[in-house]
């Protein structure tokens, strides 16, 4: 399929044989129809260009590798329709992202700096190399939370790369998993300083794109991948299945309406979400909770008094946040879950904004 | 096969959908045919138990999870015989434990806080997720000491989790392995401090309980386990092969005569076996054994004198023990293995029990 | 294949059923025609010795296990070419040697205390089990920094081991890999601290030695491996299609000019290359560089005073090396990568040799 306009969403450099695609779709680089088009025009365009030997995939998103899949998919299918009917025998649009990728003539390399959850991490284990910053990399296969399960080819690249019993303990928790454990289990490559990574892929890449001719292509000849088409077909029709229930409807509604993305995009932008006081404290324990929770929607619970009084009656000059509920997107009915997020020496300095909206529970 | 009686060795509790089954056979859960048969029966009627979505397995022994299987075997024919003639083609009686374990429909959790040994440790790699104490955890494949082979398949989950150089190495060394070289090689999911294991089992079992209608179901039949059907057939040939020789029952008998389950078990309890003087340093130097060692027996070779002189004549109310001699089941007519097994400020203390047995070498 | 001949890299030593293999092909133990012959013999005569149960394999030369296959094989061909036309089916003279590896009755252990690249590191992954010293064992797939393809089985064990991603960045990079790293892998079984490895590994085989009769043969059995041999034929034809093509030939002889087993085998005896001055500081540089590093080439770029002055001009006497350039042999036409390689407290005391030879760049 030819690009026929400039990309709103990847943006391409080169240096020499090394190609470096940044994947720019703020707030959380959501992986849109617009992506995922942009995404399989540009490594079918360099599949074809002997010239480029190494693909290295960044984020031009602070805090963010790929979200998650785009949750208004539904909207897009003018662009995700046509991407639907072209993809390989026996897989969906999003198998084919993972095919494109592991087909790629090319090496492909992820700098992991931020968070990759869902088709994001399925987007990761896909490709052929991965190293992650060791505080700022984060992994996540979250679909389990949304009621549905992967259907992007994620539970067979993870069953490949760490086994069935990690495969369900991570598809099935949903946790955040942190770069040092994703790579003791195997998931991805290595784990770096945070101030290294760069040099560590730019290392990496040079090194393999100075190659002598005819090898990186001989090498991923032996090493081609196995089509996992069984798994496909099963995540498919498990998929297919439980997209249609109630729940899995409800749910992304619901975090769709709560605003999701807008929840975690105004915390990683340093803010506090449209509905919460524009509070230090708040901002900062939201901060906290992203790196390693998914948020649906966030709500202050209580206040306590510095010096330890909970839920006194102080002056707001006074208090300072104790703790934010998180509510759990496939919650079922039960109530947030409450995380003591209290970010190291804060205040509260938010006397404005609260005369305006009220903090709740004063 | 329904239970028309209360089990004797698995007590079930349920909070919601989190079903937790405790063994307990003491002295070290041992997995007897009463144990394999109430496991079958619980497993069974829980598989068309659609309320209950996770199943914890956890011991009510302190320091076994479980042992091994239960060397008496043979003399439990009366319920053992039922059990092996209807096992799924193509396995025995204890293939047939894990096939169960693997095929559930729950989501199976092992918390291992104790030993996991032969028979138990091919139960912990059947089970789909396991997390285990840092210092209590301990797994170990010990059937080729005692002159056989594991046949329950072991071998099979052994290869698929941890690569077959790492099989051949645990297998063929029967050693214990702590728990954090477990999850190092991959052979459990996880490795926490030990008085975090309660919460970090009983959150994941949360988090999984709380998931959507049908998600657990879906993920568990896309990531549904192949049979190793061959692998099995493999165990089972060997194993019968190796069973029929001299020097197995040897050091199968030799084993229960010189009551290696009693051995351990009064350790275990805080007692000399009977054979031995009742002396805390025996019992201290036993238990820090039995935590690294399969026991088979035990003698104490020699005293010295606090301060350092060895075998000294000196009195006896000034001996302390430097070391236990164990004699390791398939030693081929070696000279015992001994192991300084002396601890940290221990004195011995046993003047009455020692006039009526008599130490060894005073 | 009989041996007529003593052998003259391969030494045999006994202890019961412990059988010792010492390969001693100085300078650094490439894996000429005559280690593949004499290897060979002696992995037949054991197969059919029933008293020989494990098989110890260690390296007689220091900093060395298996350097890499002999670059001069072309010239071997009196020896090479009988053991060519007797390899199993579907596979060339180095698979066969992995093959026969794997195949062997007895468990084959290798002590790793050096360096093993190329075909020394498929042949420590066709092994049953390796335990590598943390500082002294190093492991490197460097085919591809020679124009070539690893194909002796490498690609085949390492996708077995380690997994598709870490396998391709391993073959890619041709990086040298630490035995911490190796272990994390799962590239080899353990990581042990250099004074504890021949315990270790004495350990290991002793404890499997002492196993009863049949126990060794039938758990092989049951853990037979599978024969890669789609990904055996793979690895031959690309390799064929790019030892014919000029970069593969240049590197290789030009890496022989400029004598890369020379330079490697005079660091590691303590003498500086030919070509360079006899100097404590370039010798022990050398040294640290052999150790992480695949040397083509080295000069000396500059000196620098102690006490901080780059080259200023200062006499020899007060001179330290600064760095030492070194060639990577597959760099296309670029720089060559410039090393910090200063010896702790090393002083230039070449004095005499500078007389002879000059110091470059003085």
């Amino acid at each position: 399929m030819t690009a026929t306009a400039t990309p709103e969403t990847i943006r391409e450099r080169r240096e020499g044989a090394i190609v470096t695609l940044t994947i720019d779709n703020a707030p959380v680089n959501a992986m849109s129809a617009t992506v995922i088009r942009e995404l399989r025009d540009a490594l079918g365009r360099l599949a074809v260009d002997p010239a480029a030997r190494v693909i290295v995939f960044e984020s031009a998103v602070p805090g963010f590798f790929i979200a998650h899949v785009d949750m208004r998919l539904g909207e897009q299918m003018d662009v995700l329709g046509p991407l639907s009917e072209s993809t390989p025998d026996g897989t969906n649009v999003f198998q084919a992202v993972g095919e494109q990728l592991r087909r790629q003539p090319q090496v492909t390399i992820v700098k992991l700096a931020g968070i990759a959850r869902g088709g994001g991490a399925e987007f990761v284990a896909a490709a052929d190399i991965t190293y992650a910053g060791r505080s700022t990399g984060q992994l996540g296969q979250i679909e389990t939370l949304m009621g549905i399960v992967p259907a992007g080819g994620g539970t067979q690249y993870l069953l490949e790369r760490v086994g069935r019993h990690r495969a369900l303990e991570i598809i099935l928790t949903g946790d955040a998993v942190d770069a040092d454990t994703a790579a003791a289990f195997g998931w991805i490559n290595r784990v770096v300083p945070d101030d290294e990574l760069d040099a560590a892929v730019a290392r990496t890449a040079r090194r393999i794109a100075d190659l002598p001719d005819g090898v990186i292509a001989a090498t991923k000849r032996i090493l081609q991948p196995e089509t996992p088409l069984k798994g496909y077909l099963r995540e498919e029709e498990e998929w297919a299945a439980l997209i249609k229930r109630p729940a899995a409807a409800h749910l992304m509604s619901r975090s769709l309406k709560l605003g999701a993305q807008t929840v975690a995009s105004s915390f990683a932008r340093g803010r506090s979400p449209p509905h919460l006081p524009a509070c230090e404290s708040i901002i900062r324990g939201g901060q906290e909770l992203i790196a390693t929770r998914e948020i649906c929607h966030v709500e202050v619970t209580h206040y306590r008094a510095a010096g330890g009084t909970p839920n006194s009656r102080v002056p707001r000059s006074r208090r300072v946040l104790l703790s934010l509920a998180v509510h759990r997107p496939a919650s079922r009915g039960a109530a947030p879950e409450t995380f003591l997020a209290r970010p190291r020496g804060s205040s509260c300095t938010c006397r404005s904004k609260a005369a305006k909206t009220g903090h709740p529970r004063s």
